[in-house]
């Protein structure tokens, strides 16, 4: 399930890279400076979008990096366009291609923990379901939410990607 | 594990409700009246405030009961005030309550479909991951930031709710 998890937020990562795709289109087509969406914000004590984009990025490494008992990647956080936060999205996603199914094996049991936890951890089945998972959505859907409310033109197609439909 | 994302689920309901309880205090003292923040939406061509918190509602009900078997609840979407909200909440939360781990058996190559899919259907393991949570928490986090967009305060704690931390 943790695997089956990693793909589908492998998904989603892509998704988010086709939304900036359509923010740049959009931008172009209404003669506005893209770089102007790396600051937009939903209120003034959220995150911008750029760091709604990354923290949506980190939070999927970190994730697998602890569930795995790896080291997550450490990337800088100056990404000024665009551009440069699809290359932080294709590093994760390259970064993430790395783990296989196996790799998984205890993370349930696994002790997870942050600096910011002064010594407590986390059940890795825990840590997972309660922290990682509801904070990627957040992230992920914050960005997808500054954009639409910034006229950027997305629907629930764009978010959920193509589902794995079957003809009986 | 699709017992414990219901559980997870019902965590994220409750701190829904706990953001309604917010959300009324805040209007309270600004002197507005709550009933405002219903059609609240971030975009014109988004769902508004009181149909993200349904759609996230049924999202979770309507899971529960494709990867089991069993009917979901018909409920009118008739709610007009944020008590009223609230009480569909709680009738999910209460539906939810039904369900044991030993409901789920199989779940995984059950065979979903919706009427809009013209008869395709999608495995349960697929459906959960690919359509049921992304929606949950998109619906989820957008009645969240309707509220942060208007100035109710919030934080990501009221999000998380409690994690289940360990001392070592």
């Amino acid at each position: 399930m943790y695997f089956q998890s990693l793909l589908q937020m492998k998904k989603m990562l892509g998704q988010l890279d086709g939304w900036l795709a359509v923010a740049a289109t959009h931008a172009e087509s209404k003669t506005f400076d893209p770089v102007v969406y790396m600051e937009l914000r939903l209120a003034p004590d959220q995150f911008p979008f750029a760091r709604q984009v990354r923290t949506t990025c980190d939070t999927a490494s970190k994730a697998v990096a602890a569930l795995t008992g790896k080291p997550a990647p450490i990337l800088d956080e100056a990404e000024a366009t665009l551009d440069e936060l699809r290359a932080r999205i294709k590093s994760v996603l390259s970064y993430l291609d790395g783990f296989s199914a196996e790799h998984f094996e205890g993370a349930a049991t696994r002790q997870v923990t942050q600096p910011r936890w002064k010594g407590e951890y986390m059940l890795g089945a825990d840590y997972f379901l309660e922290h990682a998972l509801p904070n990627f959505f957040f992230h992920l859907t914050h960005a997808y939410a500054i954009l639409r409310h910034n006229g950027v033109p997305l629907g629930k197609r764009d978010y959920l990607g193509t589902l794995s439909k079957h003809t009986p």
